[in-house]
């Protein structure tokens, strides 16, 4: 039995959805081949562009992101290429293992889940790599399992420092609309997304942003493409309309949640992040404990991974801290079941609710008989006061 | 303009409704003479008795409070009546203004604004008073305006100690559901409620608890009576019928109120009240600031009213508050306008909530540069931790 | 047990609430007293003058309509003044009974419920009243029970030709937003509403909009008031304020129904409830039935009350059409139960929804083996493809 | 711009969302790891095997219904394999060319879209096949492009009859939960679905059932899978979990949509479809003109193809429609296009309102002045109260 009072959800994703998300959701279902909804479609698709930091298309799926990943990788690559997947934590080797399935040969570049994507590492598998037999280079830009950020314009530099021409596709389901993301500048070919973490919608959207190169790629991509293929969406989003049946709702909620990105600026939103991130931090360091990502260059803006002491069980702590403060906290996956709990700090979030939050946090672990050094709300609230 | 992230509407009352109760109102409206809304009005009618903690009906208008109030009068009272008001802060003064309006003799028993209602005085008034000119005393049993409780069971034990046969009338807009309340067992002849504090609802229905000896004095009452009469909203209601016109949707989320507060159970609900009062009082504490309440037995559940240092303007620091956290505070009332601000910490709202809150005030004060003298949100986590 | 399918609220209101507006109204409550409110109230309040057809105030209280009738009785007499109440039906005899109980000498003009206020009675009775006893004249602009509308040009005429001074109050519950109303040009000092019907609200919201006249009257008027004073109520809306908490949420919807009304156009709203109206009728005589209003410039543009043929209980027939067919309509009132039915056809509603409410009504006719000589609902369309 | 008054999605799919789904998915979303999402995930993957007539699992994908297509076509052949696909319009012959575009050889048993798949074709056709070539007949049992149901029971005998061994492959889009369906004992090993017909939600939700046989066939498959993989699926429904995030809210909205099916019951669900569908061929025949589905054992509970006379434009009477009466019908899709409009009665939708969208297309088409020989409201109303 959870506490009474607001749920707060604050695993990474899905995230909060705003009450004005989900209302707008709640407009009854139109024609998607009426005017009225080319025109919103025409106009989401338009503003999305801006949001993902990029002057090239946007297309958007009915599906988790999971099926964007595979959308990536059947519009760019034939069966038997070669791609090289940055092992970041589980999400960066479930994307890998998605491309084994799909029949890629995926060649992981081993990590330690605590650091994102090494550029150097790729750097020199690439100068390797004299044939070219790797096609392309899959990153995630922010490990949801680990709350490490990748450097992704490291990671561009080091692919033109070894001149190779792969492909860069770029996971930023967890990124995206909480820190700053330039992919044309950047040279990432593929933008994976979908719409549950800092979009503020629920899960139901998956997206591709396709850059020129990809585009390109597409015309000689030896997968066989039904639902996932760009073309018929390319051609038809011109008109406002779908292939195939939208996720019409979805749609509504994302208008309203572009209206709320521009309200209060990109630039804001992304400062709000960072600051939020560097109070969890905070509050971590006060109760002595630890956090996952280990390079101060890293650290996620959208989560943070909490190691707890030896000897204590994340999971039962989450468990205590959902029935004392009715927080939802995210657990630890792969090898870091039991390890690590995950703190999401993005998406509807602002001073007071992470507050909030790591108050609550903190009552849960107390009431755990968790060992806590200091008071970690105390630490928070004076890191945000002096941002 | 407002932080970005939710709002937090921390004034005290209306309070946040939850959003299982706003959903529960969008339902679209149904006839309210058909047998759909006469189960409706039945079963919310008959729960609210619980709540209210008496065994005699309960009447809902489509009215605020401040009608509630004036129904209270009307149906028990006449013209040129002699009432004896307690002053206890801003409501209790304006309750009394309504009754001389009204054309009653509101006589006023003085008060300071930071203590409730005198038991002593009531008792000294009462004694005086050989013969039964008064014919009803007038209590707040929560100040809203200041924070301060007044112990009606004393109150009682002084009519009675005084032998003197007035009504008792209380106005429980900022207490019900979020503190112990016992009328029949208190004396208490009308309750006077509205729908958008404990209960959790927005404005739109006033009540009144009715007992036995008010029932017997509205068939002699002399005040002519059309929108407010008891009598014809008694007879129907036993039908889930009203005479006229209902707010049906506020009855929708009052149905959906009134299942959370069974769930949670009423003892659950004010002991989480006093525990978030008690936090708050910590925080203020901690600041080196004063409440306005000065009677450790008469410390508001529902809400805290802060003294703010002298030279500090409490609606500047209120608007700092709402700029950077997003948060609504009430602001000073009468001659309290200036000098304190009100924060509500009553209806849907926990542990985590409460000290975002009261981050969210820290952080606000510290941007306005008022004097904090130490960390108010560590102490109320403190607090908390320790309840 | 209603048959599955959409619910139509076709009772002469509530009128069924348009999805946007209680989608509107599932924002969460905000302070009453902060900037957003003041910003929504001024916009409300001003904008409702338009639809009331007045440069003259109106005002809003948390109530039902009757609430509303009240206030415009106390606001402008005193107690033991002479009205004159224009029987029409049902509303009218209740508005009357209200004045009596208020303490008003509460005059009939008997009418046969089948006519509108009948101006030649009044103007004869006027002038027999030479010493202007008569303080006030109260019309039903849309008898509500009846389906039949009172003349009120006529009615004025008829008062400006006995040269009496008498206060015109009118109750525009029904017709307002659905029918021209033009209360400076006609005379109209106190014109009543309330927000369910032709406003596509929810119930919880009175209206009086208050003529110069009126305002007047009331610096003199002798009852005592409270919660219906317009003094208060008008000082403080100016600055988009209440002096108690105003029903926030209902006014939420309130925006929204006004901007449906102007996106509309008010004529073109006026112009389709005519239509239907004359649609409805059309089905009716085609039925082989009578209509209750007797005179063919008395036809409601809000409801049609359908007498039932001799040996027909309307009562059996209306809840065999709920059960059929999911359709509420109105019962017949006082006298006319059992005799009548109530068809509203107002609000939210247009061509295509009324021919759909006709044909259920005549399925469920149908299933009681009620005598139907021919098929309304084939006239009513025919009617419509002719307006 | 549309007529004002609600708005009717008319299109055969996505149909009318019923208020109270739209409600229930407006809940905020919830942890799909956490005990709350478990509990409702197995509830509705439960449930929805009723409604499939099957004992076998049901699997849901964040996806269109194009998606599920996809996924029965993967899970159970392999590249290369032959199928057989009866054309019957234009969504049979999409399915056949996504299977075709997948790498399967996608072999059309030829129709003339005014019929539903021939079983003496399918049954000539399997005993040419001696080798056994056909691995599956993929056959769409409502042709929503032509409102012609194809009769399973007798392409399953045809099967039989062939003794043929091949998969059946059912495409329930636009008549699950409109019209009786039973795969089990039909031997249908896959059938797919959507979640925005029969199912009354937003588009979002893509459904496979899956027989024995189908299972069994998916281990030897040769696809690649990632994405639309039926095993992990199956795999952690048991546990209520997804292998990637689900659309919680469309879940939220199902458990919804779900209940209204049990409280009407199924057979009462087809029954009125069978009557609506009825009723609206009583209508064109009235208007004196055609619908599409020729055979009268194959007409489609769900929608109606009116094939419109000659020298209209099918797509000029759609825009007149949807200006005078704001309903949105389906278009005339391939071939078709032009030549007839498509009237969707799924759904949540009764007597009542069909009546009420067929006048409101009576009205549209009276406005366009397309010939119509008498009223099809009149004889649509008639059928149905004979029905």
């Amino acid at each position: 039995m959870a506490a009474p009072g607001p749920h707060l959800l604050q695993i990474p994703g899905p995230s909060n959805v705003p009450e004005r998300v989900l209302r707008a959701m709640a407009r009854p279902t139109i024609d998607h081949r009426g005017p009225e909804f080319q025109a919103l479609a025409r106009d989401v698709l338009g503003r999305l562009r801006g949001v993902f930091g990029t002057e090239y298309p946007v297309v958007a799926y009915p599906s988790s992101a999971t099926g964007a990943w595979e959308a990536a990788l059947v519009n760019t690559l034939s069966p038997g290429d070669r791609v090289l997947c940055a092992e970041t934590g589980q999400f960066s080797t479930q994307w890998c293992v998605l491309a084994d399935r799909l029949g890629l040969v995926a060649e992981v570049l081993p990590g330690d889940w605590r650091h994102g994507a090494d550029p150097q590492a790729i750097e020199d598998r690439l100068r390797d790599d004299r044939d070219g037999a790797v096609k392309a280079v899959m990153v995630v830009h922010n490990e949801t399992s680990t709350g490490v950020a990748s450097r992704l314009p490291q990671v561009r530099a080091a692919m033109d420092a070894a001149g190779h021409g792969a492909l860069l596709l770029v996971d930023t389901v967890s990124s995206l609309a909480c820190t700053e993301y330039r992919p044309d500048d950047w040279g990432v070919d593929v933008t994976v997304c979908g719409s549950q973490k800092g979009l503020m919608l629920p899960p139901g959207l998956g997206f591709n942003a396709i850059g020129p190169r990809a585009l390109a790629a597409a015309k000689t991509a030896g997968f066989p493409r039904g639902y996932w293929d760009w073309a018929p969406m390319l051609a038809m989003n011109g008109d406002g309309l779908f292939p195939y049946t939208p996720a019409t709702n979805l749609l509504y909620g994302l208008a309203e949640s572009l209206d709320m990105l521009a309200e209060e600026g990109l630039a804001n939103v992304f400062a709000r992040h960072r600051r939020l991130s560097a109070a969890t931090r905070a509050a971590v360091a006060a109760w002595g404990w630890e956090v996952q990502c280990r390079h101060p260059d890293e650290h996620s803006p959208s989560l943070t991974a909490v190691r707890v002491p030896d000897g204590q069980d994340a999971d039962r702590l989450r468990a205590v801290i959902l029935e004392t403060a009715n927080i939802a906290l995210g657990n630890g996956l792969g090898p870091l079941k039991g390890k690590v709990f995950r703190i999401g700090h993005l998406g509807e979030i602002n001073d007071a609710r992470l507050a909030g939050v790591l108050a609550g946090v903190e009552l849960g672990l107390a009431a755990a008989q968790a060992p806590l050094a200091g008071s970690g709300v105390a630490a928070a609230v004076a890191a945000l006061g002096r941002a």
